[in-house]
């Protein structure tokens, strides 16, 4: 390991996660070896790339009994999709996407959004004006969730405060698949008949999924 | 639902999904309905955030048994928490780290690299001109992976390719913890002792997880 | 500190734990520092409440990988729930369950019994007519035990004493289950789905846990 | 099984702690199981009896590294002995008293206060006049917390609401370990050396661990 300038922190494992991961190491992954050591040699082929909120309520393995090798997850705050933005910077979500579709060939991008959503909370409260601390240029949440203002606009008129909140918790899916549609790889894939593009609401409480039908301009529950 | 202009792509759930969907309701969901209602009425707590890769070999929740509300987690290409850098353009995982440390306040924040990463061999590849590709302003891969370049130079004298890739996939964590120090909220919760950094590598064929440890400058199988 | 009438009979710590508790300071606990301190600033927040034997093998948050925080635990002779009865007379299990059900709101509450219980058998020699000492009004043990005699009634006819025994230690859970349902709050709660019960069986040698399935009214192994 | 007159309700094993079970039989019990059967077909005999709050913070065999054997151990909310009151009625605490030193002849009885206690502090509240509701005959809580009035008595003049919860989750022991010293049979050991009795406060934030000295009339640091 080569000198280090910069002090580094860090902390061993935490205690109490010690027996639980000895514990899956001699259950689960005992029973599974073969299987993660056929994907640690011949590497992932997942079917779907999905992109979810970080909400530790979310989970979308579960969800789908999805197992191991199954799901490219990309997680970031709200479930966004940044618009299409090649300016040489570093792009994590389109990163992700990239990768997805271009190396992975996946055949399913499911952005899946989700009720009780801190981060669009956040993003209601500092369109309305109630979160100045999210306005300035250093609140890295607050320029995140500027990505989401289009969604905000179009729910903007809707009195009923939490009727707006389930309204733009929706839009946020919304959003991110009118972004989707601006990459030139994720178009073309699609055109190609190679990858289709899903929206989904998961209602945390009610354990249901919604998906979106842009012919019927609304989400439906599955 | 207002109006659109854009014109948005996007299908029903895929149908092979929604037999899992319905068999995860039926089971799971309906085992833990109270659980998961208390969850939506009372909102997260989760004690870790978790900053892993989105290789869909690299199961967090499954590794520690932790279930629906443990662990708020972002996901990446290759695990990369970048510089910090408040310039006001949008940040996914900066952002993601703020609300963790900021709003949650979560007690760890844990980097989780992992052996055969596709990111990090496309770092490899990049960094030793092998994949002009990469190199683009277009990739968002690559613009991305160039948040590495500082790991790969410590480990650029390596002239074995597979060693010098197992070296790379441990300093992705390192120059994770590394960024995570420069960020003023997680260097000021960790010094007021409200946080802890830990950094991980999961081999995904052998099960094992090892932990840096800075004060041996190395990683040790937990 | 106030005047005292009393004698207080009190010794310092035994010194043999002295060490103990000094290694764990300076390892556990200076390993999740920021956690405790985490849960001594925000309270509890337990997603179960557990009722077990104050036997010394029966540890319920290490056959659960539970760690400090998950586990409200009330813990005394035979797992004993008694019957509801607002008397105004200090009930300490009621109140523990009260406070987990209305206070803290917990998930679940989960009945856990244990074989080769002490206490269990002190009932069945009792019951059985062979421990008159347990009869007296003083016998605070035999007053508790008490509470289990409709479950000795159902197993009286089993002649196998051993047998008995077995079956006896079963029917703690289940009289407990019973009485669980005789309290307004918790009867409440389970109908407003914010609540389940459970009812276990640990077994100390084997290492076994079953559960009961009231639908096949008989104790399942997991 | 015996027919059934009641209902019961009951569920299985709430799913996410399958896999932690199975985790914990395949790891610790593999590695201990000689002993768990030693300890089967032997019986316990554990040294101490420790008498402590329900509270899921408090975590006993932790705090003194103890293992499967080795505490016999009563939880309740607010750690508290009520006094001497062979009635005929059923005192769990009592019993569980009687059973550590009659029958297992435990050499020491420990009692474990913590700081941050609701139970304390809803005391607290009701002994002010605050909590009404817990005044009512059907308040199993408030009566159980009854029991400490007399402790409350002694630091009502603290007018500082912090410092007097402080004071008061202290008298909690020394209240208990006022009242173990009228059960004939603790003192009748007590006095025949077979027996000490311990007064602690453990503080859940700074994980460190108070004993009450009674010739200073005072907990002091251990």
């Amino acid at each position: 390991m080569p000198d280090r300038d910069t002090k580094i922190h860090a902390m061993p494992l935490p205690p109490y996660l010690v027996p639980r991961y000895r514990g899956w190491r001699a259950t689960t992954y005992a029973e599974n070896k073969i299987w993660y050591r056929k994907l640690a040699d011949e590497g992932q082929n997942p079917r779907i790339m999905a992109i979810a909120c970080c909400d530790s309520r979310v989970n979308v393995n579960g969800v789908f009994s999805a197992e191991t090798g199954d799901i490219f997850l990309h997680r970031n705050i709200a479930n966004v999709v940044p618009p299409y933005l090649p300016d040489g910077d570093p792009h994590g979500t389109s990163a992700a996407l990239e990768y997805a579709v271009k190396v992975l060939r996946v055949a399913h991008v499911i952005v899946i959004g989700h009720t009780e959503c801190g981060g669009v909370q956040g993003c209601q409260h500092m369109c309305s004006g109630k979160a100045p601390e999210l306005e300035t240029k250093e609140s890295f949440v607050g320029r995140w969730l500027d990505i989401l203002r289009p969604g905000y606009e179009r729910v903007a008129g809707i009195s009923d405060e939490t009727e707006q909140l389930r309204a733009l918790e929706r839009e946020t899916v919304v959003v991110s698949l009118e972004n989707l549609w601006e990459f030139p790889f994720v178009r073309e894939a699609v055109e190609a008949e190679r990858l289709s593009l899903h929206g989904l609401i998961f209602d945390i409480g009610a354990g249901t999924l919604q998906h979106y039908l842009p012919e019927e301009g609304r989400f439906v529950t599955v």
